[in-house]
């Protein structure tokens, strides 16, 4: 019987070499970022219970929830006749993946809180699991790689999140506008036109004006029960222009009735200055009132970041929020997050050609193989090329050397060195450099010397 | 109603920042060896298929496996009222959680073969999850490190995978013995004492040698059917002693009669002779017959890495297999491979006091905050810490300074820079040297520079 060729879950992805070497290009060089500003990493389980996961991410979120078969006789005490699947499911299982690093984050907090200093800035980069209808860019199992700080309420922190955004992209080597604004204007606004009850649907309007247009925006609102007086009024927000400042200036008039809504320009004012004593290494800071964000647990600054250069979604994203560990008993704990979107950032860098050539390379140097007498007299110089740092090879087996060339580029590597008969009586290599073409003779006691003054 | 304390799955753990930097500056060590030697990093999803995990760890093993049930109606057709439970779980679930990273990278090399430039030398750290029963060392969620590499009969590669063990304990600061033994030549014993069917029998009594002494083992070995006159012929056996040259000699005569026998130890003759022309860092290396391992899937040497100064079961261990991808129909691919036992390696290091101070630490310098005006001069001067590659936080608020000054402990920083009123007007620091207590005074111009020289 034929054996199926084997495969892996919808949704779910192999990272192959290349691949890989591009992802950890990204975390590493976020991490690098983080780590700067004094960001400690940490790591949960795979599996929470699911009574940690249920009821946290809405209906929706419980149905996407992937639940681990609990071990051992499972229908144990279970009514398997039991029609209801979602709480059959509840029962047959008492963990779950992952869905996201947020609530995991929170759990944490209030588990650890004894052991933890405040203010508690970490970082974390690991995957989660949806059971979504994968679909282009959409999959099951994905990278996140969540900032917060959290048991703080300083600005300080919205600023320096700014920072790391602007000097991760720098170092990416592309261009992103950072979009900011804050739940506590977006109330005001509400507020002060007479629907503090309907800041989302508010919200939801002014994120149209772009697409649908002035007029349209005022009908959508009209039809979710504003009057034709409220709608009037928000005319001038809506068309509000100018640079942050002056927007703040703007929006202190027209919200002088809110009292929240000042508090949240306030804010800005202060996030913005900090931010420039920071310094933002050029990235552009836009005010923009149309940011809403879906997570109703944002309470203040919002962020959302875009590629200024090519097409996709939101590449970052977050804000900050007052009780998230309130889910779990422990209130008054402020914080605020980001988080980096690795898969778009990962095609971002591909579209626009900007992954460094290292990061898909993995050998420097490989040596051919003429036969066992050279192959035991390389060995040596291999590993003295690995004792100064540079990554080598020794070709395993005497192959044709077309083969051998083969593997060689395969592998990333620049170099070929040939010790044939005649090299070995010499002992001078014939180092070949196959993105280029050329080739020099190197004796065997400089290789290693070559070798690391080229390869960094 | 008050909310019970949260807690995570028993046999899983979080991981906080020390424990975080600790486990990572391991990883860390260990890829950067492999990435030297060419070996290149892939990653396989959490989830695999169930029919590429059942049937693969035996009986056992496939009630060991995480299973994930089903999306959506998971009981459709399925018979609920069914009481054998590891069948319905089978058809209740499509996916379990990897339990090894040896599997998925067979099934990854036949899904990915033409893709693949061979010989292939890849390694993986992931996760794997185990229903076992937690117990002290135990763990149900836990990081596997392996390095392989397959579609390459050459011995070059078992005395490479040897060197990288060396470095990579080297790097660790750890002495450690690796002992080496091989498949044909424990067949060849069996065989020469005209027992090929019980080289288990014999491996395991000669794996007890040390415990039990001559005479249990050859009890035992008799309980399981050896005559006399076998156990007789063991002895020599059981007693070769001397250096790994002395043994392979004796049991050149010995095993006289086994071809399988001499082959095998044609290869240890050359893995020993390749592994000196790489040079073995000072590592003891033991030819141990009493070496076994259990997995049957090993036809050539066999690896394990013991701790020299620690007590503790083997921290590493692999061997050569000639057809582990011929499970997904992929047959002829030899392959050899290693694995790095993180949590004991944790362990060994902890134990004996190995890791290096930096992997602890996260933030080089805090700035004290004295107030709005204190602290916003004191941003800038932070951030060309940052830009210098110093790790620098700035403390968000004005509290006592006891406070401030146990956070930066608790960071593990080592400097707490004082930016009060005078140092403000003066424009000159305090740095106080938290672990020395020692203090000084450093002009702001210079306060970056000063950083940079201390702290790489």
């Amino acid at each position: 019987m034929a054996i199926p060729k084997p495969s892996i879950p919808k949704g779910t992805r192999d990272f192959n070499p290349s691949q890989l070497a591009k992802r950890n290009y990204i975390f590493d060089t976020i991490k690098r970022v983080f780590r700067l500003y004094g960001y400690q990493q940490i790591e949960t389980p795979t599996m929470e219970n699911l009574s940690t996961l249920m009821g946290k991410y809405g209906d929706e979120g419980d149905k996407l929830l992937f639940k681990v078969l609990d071990s051992g006789d499972f229908t144990k005490g279970v009514d398997m006749t039991n029609t209801n699947t979602p709480k059959l499911a509840t029962q047959l299982c008492g963990k779950g993946l992952r869905y996201d690093l947020t609530v995991p984050f929170a759990r944490y907090v209030v588990q650890h809180q004894s052991d933890i200093v405040f203010p508690f800035k970490r970082f974390q980069i690991q995957p989660v699991w949806r059971a979504d209808r994968p679909q282009k860019g959409r999959y099951r199992e994905f990278y996140q790689c969540d900032v917060d700080v959290i048991g703080s309420t300083s600005l300080l922190h919205e600023a320096e999140l700014i920072i790391i955004v602007a000097e991760v992209f720098k170092q990416f080597g592309t261009s992103v506008t950072l979009k900011i604004n804050n739940r506590k204007v977006l109330f005001g606004i509400a507020e002060s036109i007479g629907y503090a009850d309907k800041m989302v649907d508010i919200t939801v309007g002014i994120d149209k004006l772009d697409k649908i247009g002035l007029d349209a925006v005022n009908e959508e609102l009209m039809g979710k029960g504003l009057t034709q007086e409220a709608v009037n009024a928000l005319r001038p927000i809506l068309e509000l222009s100018g640079t942050n400042s002056e927007k703040i200036d703007q929006l202190r008039t027209i919200l002088s009735a809110s009292e929240t809504g000042q508090k949240g320009l306030d804010e800005m004012a202060q996030i913005f200055d900090y931010a420039e004593k920071l310094g933002v290494n050029g990235m552009e800071i836009e005010f923009d009132l149309s940011l809403a964000r879906g997570l109703s647990y944002y309470t203040g600054a919002i962020f959302e970041v875009k590629a200024n250069d090519f097409v996709i979604g939101s590449i970052s994203g977050g804000g900050r929020y007052d009780d998230l560990t309130g889910i779990f008993g422990l209130t008054g704990t402020s914080g605020v997050g980001i988080s980096f979107g690795a898969d778009r950032i990962y095609d971002v860098l591909e579209g626009l050609n900007l992954f460094p050539a290292e990061a898909g390379s993995t050998t420097d140097v490989v040596f051919a193989n003429f036969g066992e007498a050279e192959m035991c007299a390389t060995l040596p110089l291999a590993q003295g090329l690995r004792d100064s740092g540079v990554a080598a090879e020794v070709y395993p087996s005497n192959q044709k050397i077309k083969k051998q060339f083969d593997y060689a580029e395969a592998k990333g590597a620049t170099y070929l060195v040939f010790i044939g008969e005649n090299e070995l009586v010499e002992k001078v290599a014939t180092v070949k450099n196959i993105v280029t073409g050329s080739q020099e003779n190197v004796s065997f006691t400089d290789l290693s010397n070559y070798f690391s003054m080229i390869i960094k």
